[in-house]
């Protein structure tokens, strides 16, 4: 099957060996972001399956959810959700707590983020072993709105994250064996 | 002066008192995010005043940064360039140290971030000290860029960040005094 934007996507990736630590194959999408023309195509190829969705709102994961889900939400005339760390958000939270490998991690959004009835779409650059993704989505149940789905620049296909985004579509432009 | 998109961005800001510490008034943007209409305003308003300044990239300063510039980077056709605090990003990085009240700082970005040519947008929410903007302004120089401005969301006007930047334009929608 061709797909001229994923094998571009797959082009501009960068492996950097041993980051964060020793054994693991980063993917860098910064060289893909420097690029204007693959960035756009990326934005809108992210956006593409869920143009009939209805949504109202992008929930995205603090850091690099923020660069594709912003450019996402004004792409599709939808407001911007940040998910973030604790304590990087000044106002009442709600927070959902998942669990890491060694120890725990928590994402939180304010508690006023949306309204009942918010169609949320949750974007983050990588589906990995999924626990961010799925605390992101509990994090759209808790307020109040209706998750539309999940989506992804890639995918770690060795990985069991996506086993375990139930309930809603979770889509990615490429996917990495 | 009359602007109607000034007056709705201080209406959608929530001042919260005592964050990050004590004395401090936060300005809050979360809801002006959530709000899509004046989300992709504010884009386009902090994109104008650089529309025929040959803009090939935008540099984003994580992590609010990034939730303007990526946006802004695909309205203007140009390539995203993230500035991160030291440690966060993969690969071989350019880093630029700045004086904190009690200490230092740094922001870094990817060594080949640009080539040279390339004509550099620093992006962020607010302009307060100016200590991290004149860090990103000397970012872009090492990186090879010319560095075309700086676009805030807002500036705070009882602090003397403005002055710090010289050397090309900074903008802001609104001054907080």
């Amino acid at each position: 099957m061709m797909n001229p934007l994923a094998d571009r996507v797959r082009q501009a990736l960068r492996a950097v060996p041993n980051y964060p630590k020793p054994g693991i194959i980063f993917q860098d999408i910064t060289p893909l972001l420097a690029d204007a023309e693959l960035m756009a195509g990326v934005v809108r190829e992210m956006a593409a399956p869920y143009r009939d969705a209805g949504v109202s709102h992008i929930l995205g994961i603090e850091a690099r959810g923020f660069i594709f889900g912003s450019a996402m939400a004004v792409e599709m005339g939808a407001g911007f959700i940040p998910a973030r760390k604790p304590g990087k958000l000044p106002w009442e939270t709600v927070r959902e707590t998942y669990q890491l490998e060694y120890g725990t991690d928590a994402l939180e959004a304010h508690r006023d983020a949306c309204i009942g009835g918010a169609r949320v779409l949750v974007v983050d650059d990588v589906l990995a072993t999924g626990g961010t993704a799925v605390a992101a989505g509990e994090l759209v149940r808790r307020l109040g709105g209706d998750l539309v789905g999940w989506s992804f620049l890639l995918e770690l296909g060795f990985l069991p994250g996506r086993k375990r985004l139930t309930g809603a579509p979770a889509t990615s432009i490429i996917t990495l064996n």
